[in-house]
Order: C-alpha cells, then structure tokens, then sequence
C-alpha cells in the first residue's frame, strides 16, 4: 500500500495520464475521474477517462471533454490509473490499455481486491465512504487549487455512494470533506442533486411506479420481490439501468428485510439483486446461485427458467430472514 | 434578537421549562426539541415538550418519557420556548399554557415571524439549514456534553429539515456540525436513517404508487398533478399526513417544474401542496387562492368544489410555469 502523497510524486512527473473508472459506471468513478482529470488538465498534464461504454445520462454534466474511447489519444500512456475499482473484470474491454501503462496505479475504496492486477502504487481506503474522498486528499497533495467544477464532481461521487450521507460508510471524514467543499465559490448541493435526482424520465418513473404496484410479498412480509420483465422495458423504452433505481424504495416498507428485483436481460436471462435491511444475510443467499456480494447487498443469475428458479430463490430467502 | 449565549444564561437560572415545538410536528421541530429536553433534564431541571396530537410514527424514538400534553405537569411554567416556530397559529390549542411562562423564549429559523407574538428572548437564523444547529449550539452554550441521544435527535432535524442534506438550505455548519456528531460514541446515520425512512407501512406505500399512478401532466409535461381523496385514504386506512412524501417523487420527474398534490380533508374541503423545480413562483399562484409559503414551495386552499377550483389552479400554475 502506498500512500496518496507517494502517488501525488509520481503524477507531478507524469504528463500522459490515462484513468480507468469501472464498467456500469456510477456517480463515484465517473464523478472521482472528472475531478482527477480537471485537476491534472489544471497541473497542464493531458489527461483523459478511458471509457468503453455510455455514462449514466443524469451524469452527463461530468463529462466535459474528458472522455475517450481510444488510447492512443496520448502519444504514450505515462500512467495507467484503475479508479474505484481494483480488478480486471472491472475495466472489461481495456484491459490491454491499462497494461499498456509504463507505470500502473489503483486507487479504491472496496474491500475486494482482485489479486491478479498489476500495480506499480496502490491506495485502497475500504473504510473511505467514496473514492471520491481519496480523490479529493489527492489533489491537495497535488497541490491543485479546487476550483467549482472539481468541488462538484467530489460531490456527486460523495452524495451518490453515500445514499446522500444516510449509509453506513458515511464517516466524520465524509461530512469534513463536504463542508470544506462550500468553501468554493458557487458551491451548493442542490445544483448537483437536481442534475442527479430529478430528470428521471416519464417512462423510467412508470417503469418504477409498475414494479412497485406489482411487488409479491412473503414470510409474512419479510420479503418483497419485484420483476422487471424485457417485455416491459421494450414497452417503456427503457434499459435494464432504468431499474437500478427501484430496489432502494422497496426497502422503505416497514417489516421488508429482504428487496429482490429480478430483472431479465436483453438475452432472456433472469438475473437477481438482493438486499436486507438490518439482519439477513443476502451474500449466502446469493452463493448458493453461484452470484456474491455483501451481506446486506448482492446478486445472482437466475438462468432462462424463471419459474422454477424463481421458487427456489423464494425458498432460500425465507430460510434466510426466519434465521 | 438575542444571542444563544444570553438564551442559555435564562435557561440555566430557571428549573422548570416548557418546549412548545409547532403543529405538524416534523423532523426538525421534534428533534430539537427532544435533543434541547434531554439536555436540561441531564442538568437537573423539569423539562417537558407541550403537545396536542400525536408526532408522527416513524419519529417516535424521539418520544422517551418528554412528551406532555397537561402544562401542569410542571408546577409552575417559567420558561415557556417556542421552538421551531414564530406564531401562535403555529402553536395552535397551546397559546395559553405558553402565554403563562413567566419568561417567554422563541428558538426558530423560519424566516416568517408572526409580529402578534410576545417574547422577552428571540434568536431566529433564517440562513440555519434546521433549528436543530441553533439547538446543537444552545446546547454547547449551556456546558452540557452531547450524548448519544442528543445526536441522534439533532441529526434528526438536520437530515429531514435539509432532505439529506441535499436541498439548498444546506450549509458548511450544517456538514460541520454532522461531522461533529461522529465524534459521540455509537453515533453513525444508518439508525437514524433507517427508523426516519425505512418503515412506511405497506398501505402508505400502496398510496402513493397509486397516487403517482395517476399523475395528470399539463403544460407539456411542465406541470404534474396527483390527487389524494379521503374515500382513498379511507380505503387504504391511511391518513393525510401519509400524502405527504409524494410531491418530493412527483419533482423528480424530468421536465416537471411544478409538482402539485391535491389532498381532501376529512370535512371534504380540498388543499393544494405546490412545489416548483428551478423558476416557477408558486408562493404568487398559491397566493391567488388565499394561500402562501415559499417561492419554490406553497400552499392553498381549493374549497369544497374541486372541479372548477382545479381549472382554476392548472390555468394560474400554466401562467406560471410559462412566464
């Protein structure tokens, strides 16, 4: 492990400098690598996001100039640096431009480190509420003013991993480094929010306003099980992120334990995200499906059969919350 | 206006103190009001919060043993503080029991004072995201340690009165202030979170998916409208107050600027809760039908007869919507 003052060294030296958010890009990586790119570009460095796929629409404000698709944007990538994410299988389809890095960096938050990556520096906070926080101490390390587009970005990435500071990984620190980011001119949260929160599309909220008039309930209400059909999405014009949103308001139920959203994917395939509120452990619930994830949040494949996997799915859930 | 500190000096010559937090007890009036009682009976002194109805459900870790509804309780009433509001009508069926403080106090951060009043203390902080920072700083004022249940009622206030620190009341001392919360042992936001948002009966829930079900939109999609009846409510075995989350839903559709819920009473007569989104003015619209709040959020009366009232509404919410 090497501490953000090390990394802060070897970016001064740099001048080609590639960052590596992770697939199905969320308001941490893309708002951590916005700020890092904005501040590099400050420190007059040619800095650019590594993308492979489309960013959230509601995070478009992130984007700038930042994005590219392509490596060879640099003449020679100096750095490669993975953010938010420590594993191959978190930046599919550019794995070979991150290797390419003459020096390779990762910067993360989560606690599962994929042991195969190649680093030549290394910071991984899992107790840091964000990546966005770590990215923010490593611009004042850089020595790099935070200017209201950088301020902003840090935000978005602290709100959104935060659950707007209501989850348990918010910190002293969390709440330190937003205060500090009003300070900034212009700053204010409810710009970001607004861009973030409020330009759900009409279809997206019917997609939701459907899911959750059709919930099933079991084990006496413990459980809340919702579908999200392609069917459905075809007829709303909606995409499979579009039902990120729902699972999080089906765990507002009083007597809820256990949310689950099965959501079938373009190819026919079921797939399950699953949450507990305070005590079951949904992790070996998903294991047993052969998916993962954390206690209180993870997921699993279903396969093409939904009926008979759906049944079985039940049946763990309710030995889970009746522990 | 008086100082916190000269507000503390009375608070801490007197023994027997009534809090009167305002009607539609929320969040934030509930929370201050437990964290400021919890801190004056930790000082030795009779400390109660004057109520005539019941807080809502889902606050009820607030209530411990604070809660009176008989002035008499305490022998005599010294100090009489109105907190949270500035308005008899805010203290409704209680201006008597406060009008007998010997010495009368008003705690608010509502920029709309009431001028028939009568206080011989007054400190109100228009720019405080939540009454909860004035206690918080009251409380440090009067020398009694921030415990475990003082912070969580704080962050309470805190939280609700600034939507998870997201609307634009939300300041550098609202995140220090939290930031300072972490350091009670035991502290941390998902409790509080959880018991504030987590537990919406499955009827209230129902409510709303229907309400938002039902959304009529107008002004090309600028305008959104649900309705809540009592036959309803009825039906669901809810009651008004459970309507109230769901113009903050309605607001985070893309292109709606203004959000209106039109709720009916017991006695039939109908009520309008309008929110606007970045520029529309429903304070002026609201103020049509007799009716007022804030520019961006507002209230009215529609009377019995909703058919021609509601024509009225969405023509004055067009006007206002297209200016």
């Amino acid at each position: 492990m090497n501490s953000l003052q090390q990394i802060a060294s070897v970016l001064k030296e740099s001048d080609n400098i590639l960052i590596f958010p992770h697939v199905n890009i969320d308001g941490d990586a893309f708002g951590s690598s916005s700020a890092l790119c904005a501040a590099l570009r400050l420190m007059g460095k040619n800095a650019y996001i590594m993308m492979s796929e489309d960013a959230p629409s509601n995070l478009d404000y992130l984007e700038h100039d930042y994005i590219t698709r392509d490596a060879s944007v640099l003449e020679k990538t100096e750095i490669a640096l993975m953010l938010d994410c420590s594993g191959y299988d978190r930046i599919r389809g550019r794995e070979e431009e991150y290797k390419a890095g003459r020096i390779k960096i990762c910067i993360d938050h989560h606690a599962t480190v994929n042991s195969e990556i190649e680093y030549d520096y290394y910071h991984c906070e899992p107790q840091s509420a964000a990546t966005a926080e770590l990215v923010y101490l490593l611009i004042k390390e850089l020595g790099v003013e935070i200017n209201l587009e950088i301020a902003e970005s840090i935000f978005t990435g602290i709100t959104t991993d935060t659950g707007n500071f209501q989850h348990s990984n918010t910190t002293k620190r969390t709440h330190m480094i937003a205060a500090e980011l009003y300070d900034i001119k212009g700053f204010g949260s409810k710009k970001i929010s607004s861009l973030i929160y409020d330009r759900r599309s009409r279809d997206e909220f019917t997609l939701e306003n459907i899911v959750l008039s059709n919930l099933t309930f079991y084990a006496d209400g413990k459980i809340a099980v919702g579908t999200v059909t392609q069917d459905l999405l075809d007829t709303l014009g909606c995409n499979l992120s579009h039902a990120d949103p729902i699972i999080q308001r089906v765990m507002s139920i009083n007597g809820v334990e256990i949310g689950a959203i099965i959501k079938q994917n373009p190819e026919g395939f079921f797939k399950a995200s699953l949450r507990a509120k305070s005590y079951a452990n949904v992790a070996e619930v998903a294991a047993q499906f052969g998916g993962g994830g954390h206690v209180r949040a993870a997921g699993c494949n279903l396969g093409e059969n939904i009926g008979e996997a759906k049944f079985k799915l039940i049946d763990a859930l309710t030995k889970a919350v009746n522990v």
